[in-house]
């Protein structure tokens, strides 16, 4: 099958027909999560599958991280995400033929992702090779009400004879995967990762208990069925360490139905003794079995109804983006729904990518979007790096550093890069996670989160910053040997992102501590120590190339050479990591991904508008975007600009990531981050909003295939409803009779009060360039290329 | 034991008494090569022992390189030395009881190294804990003049008592060593790593044939028995696949003795057949028992006295330096001698440190000595590196350069470093590869091999540099992205060290393809590409500080942050290594190492006194000297900018690295490199030799502890004679009654004619600075501290 196998509609994701090389990333796309369990979108029957994935949020699995030569300080154990135990196999018998879609004739199928609903619906039509025909359907839903609950409807129909019908509901741990590691310890490590502790049921209700062998993390999972039939049925469940199984047999007419609703719930614990978890999962069934199916239904849509009605975004005139932007949407929310207190990892809860590692995009792509649309899930999201700023200072201690290092890429806490010049170098991230607590107070005025969980985590960064940097002979604050966001350069001075990050980070840091005086004595934050903040910040170093007239990545990019891109384009040298060693790529002119960009973006408030259009000029050029966290960022600065055409090219690049698999590694997982960039895009890029230093503002600017852009953002309490078109932009505030706020529509302040709409003329700046050219073969992809 | 328990005597390293701490570092100092077999100084008796070895140049096993974050081009098989079988072993039974220092009563023992015999001594006078007393005398070599041989005399005297004797004289394979790695792999990899093949013994003689499980080479190894007895004795074989016993057993009256001589026979071969390395061990065992003991070691003393006729270094008034020198010049000969087209290791064949690995070292510190004194080695050193040139074409082209990518570390010829930012980008290996082939042709005037092997070493890597570097905006030619030798930088800009030491390969490959038109021709070296040679050498960028007035060890160095010496003095934290992240080393002002000032001595004539001054001065408070490789490039240019004292302390320190354990691991091996030094410190420190373009250069200064520093060297095929007191230097030459060459006192040339001995002041110029200081806690040594 070609890559869009999937329907463009407004808000669902369906897959119409069999498409065998094409699972593993449709398992992606379908995949239901809560932030807390996710799942894949596997066949109900599991096989065929492109790749069993179960996963709960911070379960992992120790595995030794192996080094030819080490080196002080780098760790020793990492982190693996695992695949827990699969609660979601329904088999099927009809008469003599098991049910798989390779055997027989699949007269139909249909997979459908209702992103109103939050359910995932399958419809089949199924000949065995003797010619009896049924039609199955499932529902699967993660709720979102109730945390620890998968839910299924299976039913099954008769069609044109009499089947004998037996209906297999199953939970299998350590389901065999295929191998993915070359390095035979961590394969070891995560071969049958779970250590049976304890099985059993009660009618058909049934329990399997693990443990994982070395991160010793308990796992309770527990199911329970509820038939349906038109006529006689038998039941059976049986339970072996490993695998449980209830078995519903029964005889069908054509015409007549037999279903069940199964329940599952998971539970885990890295303290909690066994009966506990027991007990938890138990109670959560008995819970969701007096919900019953049909309210467990109504409660995830009125969810939904509540998340969208604050977050909706509406694209006029581009089905595709219009598509992509609430399925973006969607997995952001299920990334982070119910999360509560863990990690968003990178591919959410949707596949194994990246050992289910959570990195610095969840604050810089993940939270912004949260922030505005959901914003307890972005609470929870910092209040997690609170609760692991001790392993943080550990780690900076380690590095001989004061305050915290948070981890380049972690599930639990503890650092697991084990390549130190793009995981440990990356100091950005501890900027953006200060940052993300600072925006979260500006977006919610939550002061008790201003004390609690934004000064701690924005003074103990700022000190990493203070002692990581130093004033230099030229007055300017430098910081030497980081590693910004563009991963094609490394143990760069000064990168400019990573300053002006700093630089709020201490700021910000300065601030929360004369909000609270008394919170930052009790952190220890003296005077002297908040004057140093100040004069770091207010000092810091931004390189800027007078000869070229733009400002550099870092204090010695363009003085580099180029990268020869025609030479790369002819050897099919992409992604340049895969085919180049770092010795070459390092100290070249080339680009992985937005950097000086995704500055120009967050602290779009320290450059000109003539600097940014020239740097987006410059650094185009050499910017081949082998990373799914670039093109957002290109199409907010492009707007800004004025390039709309080619800011709408990399809204949609962005967008469509997932759903067409842009970077073949969809299959892995869905990229959260990417997809929370469409948003962005669409928000930050055609509606021009920023939030510098916890100022709304708005910069419209909609590109010719787009007709209207509307949205929703949560700001302060209330919901902001904007509506873009090419004459005029309509702001609208919800929520409080006399609420009101302060917006900037290009530059120009307003109040806009509760319920009194404003319109606007929608008037962008003109382009100060022509349009940017990118390395040959590197250009986005074109909007519209998508129906 | 403190570390400097061996006696000070000019041509003699002995050790008195037992030392059982300090075994390991003892059988370095007492190992025994000739550069292709190489035997540790364990006990004869095999135990106890720090560790034994016994080696075969460039016979290795493969063992895999783990990486927890793989990347392009990282190398996946690494190699390490192999502990081969072990003929050295003789075990003494006297009465009951086995021979072993740490039973019974040790009356007396002393080891002693003699250092123009060729020879290591051992004297023992043992009771057993029944009172009877023996005396064991032995005397082991590795021939210089019959490659394959290790041969040791064995001989037990009883004293007071008759005494029954059993001599077991043993060769085993796969002997039990101390777990080196961590990694469960490689330490399966190297366990047992010898798989046996055959085994057999006739009469007294012997044999044991192995292959290498992963790397499939063979070793062969055969040992035969000379008996010498007052009275009757009685011999038996016994031969296993991993272990060959002969023994002798006999009955000593008081006054009696009873000795054998055992010769071992080494051969090993990736290609060669198994009967046909059976047949060449057999017969350089026939071959050896025909020339006999005494003859042997005739033969090695005769090897020496011609070898110190032209390398000996007189040292009047510091024995301590005295004996190290010669020390060093011994295991610098030992180490290539005869390693004829192989490697020479870092550690030689002396210990399994740095896995037995081969580093630039070889070419900067050995190769200079070797080619000054034992020119021979020398060429077969650099006929190594030809030889392996197709492996470093490969290696480059997986870099994407054209040319050929010495490796950073390797035993065979492959890349075998896993850490790229140390060792991949440290491509100046090269030119100290191509320098070090320009050098000998400077030295030797040897046509055949400037145009077989030292054009196509320039030729290829020149090429390495003309792709790697570019011509900047300023009009220099740049090399950005590099490791130079100081390791506590990495991926710099312009490192000044490799820029002017490829600016010299570039230059030297340019003249040598002017020299041999036809065979350049045949290289495929166009007008073109010379004109780029040309062009790059002359516009090689030096990178200034103007500001500080000083050179730049790279773009960038003088701007960063100074390190923390007073606190890393307080903390104990050297190795800087050891105690700190790389992230935190790389990007201060600290250097491991003599990188400026090591392209000020090779490179001299790029600076003026001045600014040698002035940079030894800048440098000298930046640099910890972690690195066994830096005291005697201080050293050096210490002893150019006038700082005699300073200079006497950082020979004696370069000198005595081993001898008196400084960075405490010679018991890994001794330092080659180091020992070296020793001898570039005297020579070219305080006899200011130079070899600029081939030019013959001298500036004696001595410090105010030498009286008298006197050297040979051998130039283009004559003997110089040098000899320096604080008034005179005399230069002489010898060899050929016509011979007459060009030298440079201080700057003054000179003609020299055979036979004439020309005498010139001895006026070094004054320091332009006070003394340099160190960071606090790392200046070296004092001169005279030693004794």
């Amino acid at each position: 099958m070609t890559k869009s196998e999937f329907t463009v509609e407004p808000w669902r994701v369906r897959e119409l027909g069999l498409h065998p090389g094409n699972l593993a990333q449709s398992e992606s796309i379908f995949a239901l999560s809560n932030g807390h369990i996710g799942v894949r979108g596997n066949y109900d029957e599991s096989t065929p599958n492109g790749l069993l994935g179960t996963y709960l949020n911070s379960f992992y699995e120790e595995r030794p991280l192996p080094y030819a030569e080490a080196g002080y300080g780098y760790p020793e154990e990492g982190q693996t995400i695992v695949n827990v135990t699969d609660g979601k196999i329904i088999r099927l018998l009809v008469d003599d033929q098991p049910l798989d879609m390779r055997y027989g004739v699949v007269r139909h199928q249909e997979r459908s992702l209702d992103l109103r609903e939050g359910t995932l619906h399958r419809d089949v039509i199924w000949e065995t090779t003797a010619g009896a025909q049924v039609r199955i359907r499932s529902t699967r839903m993660v709720s979102f009400t109730q945390r620890a609950i998968l839910a299924i409807r299976y039913t099954v129909e008769a069609i044109n004879q009499p089947v004998r019908i037996v209906m297999q509901s199953e939970m299998v741990a350590n389901e065999r995967l295929s191998m993915k590691s070359k390095d035979p310890r961590v394969a070891a490590a995560l071969k049958d990762p779970l250590r049976p502790e304890e099985y059993s049921n009660s009618n058909n209700r049934s329990l399997l208990i693990h443990r994982t062998r070395r991160s010793k993390l308990r796992v309770a999972v527990a199911c329970d069925h509820v038939i349906h039939a038109d006529g006689d049925f038998h039941t059976n469940t049986y339970v072996q360490p490993d695998w449980t199984r209830t078995t519903v047999g029964t005889e069908l007419e054509p015409g007549d139905t037999v279903g069940l609703t199964k329940f599952v719930a998971y539970g885990w614990s890295s303290q909690r003794t066994l009966p506990a978890l027991r007990d938890q999962v138990d109670a959560a069934l008995s819970a969701v079995l007096h919900t019953g199916w049909d309210n467990l239904v109504a409660e995830q849509r009125a969810y939904l109804d509540e998340f969208w009605d604050g977050a909706d975004v509406e694209v006029d005139g581009d089905p595709v983006i219009q598509q992509a932007v609430r399925f973006g949407l969607w997995h952001v929310l299920q990334a982070g729904a119910r999360a509560e207190g863990r990690a968003i990892p990178a591919k959410g809860l949707t596949g194994p990518g990246y050992d289910g590692h959570c990195f610095w995009d969840s604050e810089m792509y993940v939270l912004p979007v949260l922030t505005a649309t959901a914003p307890q899930a972005a609470r929870d999201a910092i209040g997690w790096r609170l609760s692991i700023a001790g392993m943080a200072r550990e780690r900076a201690q380690t590095l001989k550093l004061k305050g915290v290092a948070f981890p380049w890429r972690t599930i639990r806490g503890q650092e697991c890069s084990a390549y130190w010049p793009a995981g440990t170098a990356a100091f950005h991230v501890n900027a953006a996670i200060a940052v993300s607590a600072a925006r979260y107070v500006f977006w919610t005025l939550d002061e008790e989160f201003d004390r609690e969980i934004a000064l701690p985590l924005l003074v103990e960064t700022a000190r990493l910053w203070a002692d990581l940097g130093y004033h230099g002979d030229d007055g300017r604050f430098h910081i030497d040997g980081v590693t910004g966001p563009d991963e094609y350069s490394a143990i760069v001075d000064d990168n400019t992102y990573t300053n002006l990050m700093a630089a709020r980070n201490l700021r910000y840091a300065a601030e929360a501590a004369e909000r609270w005086p008394k919170a930052a004595k009790e952190l220890k934050v003296g005077e002297a120590e908040l004057a140093d903040w100040w004069s770091a910040a207010q000092t810091m170093a931004v390189p800027y190339d007078s000869e070229r007239d733009v400002h550099m990545q870092d204090a010695d990019f363009t003085q580099h050479r180029m990268w020869d891109f025609e030479e790369t384009a002819k050897d099919g040298g992409y992604p340049l990591l895969l085919h180049y060693p770092y010795v070459e790529i390092y100290p070249r002119q080339v680009v992985k991904q937005a950097d000086l960009i995704l500055a120009m973006h967050w602290c779009g408030d320290e450059f000109t508008q003539e600097q940014k259009a020239r740097a987006f000029e410059y650094y185009e050029a050499v910017t081949c975007r082998d990373s799914s966290l670039s093109a957002c960022t290109q199409a907010v600065i492009a707007a800004e600009v004025g390039q709309v055409a080619l800011a709408h090219d990399y809204a949609t690049e962005a967008a469509l990531m997932d759903l067409r698999d842009l970077e073949s590694n969809t299959g892995d997982g869905v990229h959260i981050a990417s997809l929370a960039g469409g948003w962005i895009a669409l928000v930050a890029g055609f509606g021009g909003m920023r939030d510098h230093h916890g100022e709304l503002s708005f910069a419209p600017a909609l590109p010719d295939g787009i007709t209207r852009l509307a949205f929703a953002i949560r700001w302060q309490g209330c919901k902001v409803r904007v509506e873009i078109t090419h004459d005029h932009t309509r702001y609208l505030l919800e929520d409080g009779p006399d609420a009101h706020v302060t917006i900037k529509h290009y530059n120009r302040r307003f109040t806009l009060h509760s319920g009194k709409p404003a319109a606007k003329a929608t008037k962008p700046p003109k382009p100060l360039t022509p349009r940017p050219t990118q390395p040959v073969g590197r250009a986005p992809i074109r909007a519209g290329s998508g129906t």
